[in-house]
């Protein structure tokens, strides 16, 4: 994807991130992982993914360092797949996936699965963007401070493309 | 992407957030229209997107209610395409998504555009989630509470399908 996108977005960390994680399948795979799923045999049965496309997209989370392979948890000759440190600070990407399709994709009563703290067994709270200073911060709070042009070329010439 | 996946995965708010947004060129379009791009030309020309895929994913996010078509803000006869509300409401899994790409998708002093508190024009404070009494919680410390199948096919039999 990154050959099809300006300058300007490449210098953007949103963009970055959805390029580095691909598609929606890696990250289903990713809340998968946080929900304890190990074995290539539990994913493909709980997301019902062609076995090459899932082959492929555990391939590449593990070649990003999102997930790595280890020993079965069983003593199997299996591979488990469990999530880096790397992989587990997505988490609050799938949360505010999770809030926004419980606030919009579900109707009213509806059932669905809840993310509740192990303590005390009550859901989570609201994600929230806070100021330095503690304040509540809404998109209309923020701005996005785009990089010079001319910087980011200085500073792409002075290193190594990846 | 619905009909592959199994019924828990369905009952799974991430899943269906991820099934609505579509792909990942849907939450590039919701991004720059967080930055303040309005226009049809705009989006194609910070995105490098074809002109039909734009068109596609821009219809689909108006049929989703995520944006809305307006009387040009320039008066011409042109439509702008701004975020409703629950567009708006996406705005924290953009920001999660940038968290992560500012740790993880830049070299050390690679330069990026960064999110700024309008206010004081300081960089935003982390995302964090809470438990309701206020702990800070990881991934670690939290359970989804799947829902029971039984209670999941009776509550769909007891209502209209989508």
């Amino acid at each position: 994807m990154v050959k099809r996108v300006s300058l300007a977005t490449v210098s953007c960390p949103v963009g970055r991130a959805l390029d580095a994680i691909g598609d929606w399948w890696s990250l289903l795979i990713v809340r998968d992982a946080f929900d304890g799923l190990r074995r290539f045999s539990e994913f493909q049965k709980n997301l019902g993914i062609a076995k090459g496309i899932l082959t492929t997209r555990l391939r590449n989370l593990v070649d990003l360092g999102v997930l790595e392979m280890v020993p079965a948890s069983d003593g199997s000759a299996y591979q488990d797949y469990v999530l880096t440190k790397k992989g587990r600070e997505l988490f609050l990407v799938v949360v505010s996936l999770r809030q926004w399709g419980e606030d919009y994709c579900f109707k009213r009563d509806e059932p669905h699965s809840a993310l509740v703290d192990t303590t005390s067994g009550r859901p989570v709270g609201r994600l929230e963007l806070r100021a330095r200073d503690g304040r509540a911060l809404t998109s209309s709070d923020t701005t996005v401070r785009k990089l010079d042009p001319q910087r980011t070329r200085n500073a792409k010439a002075a290193r190594p493309s990846r």
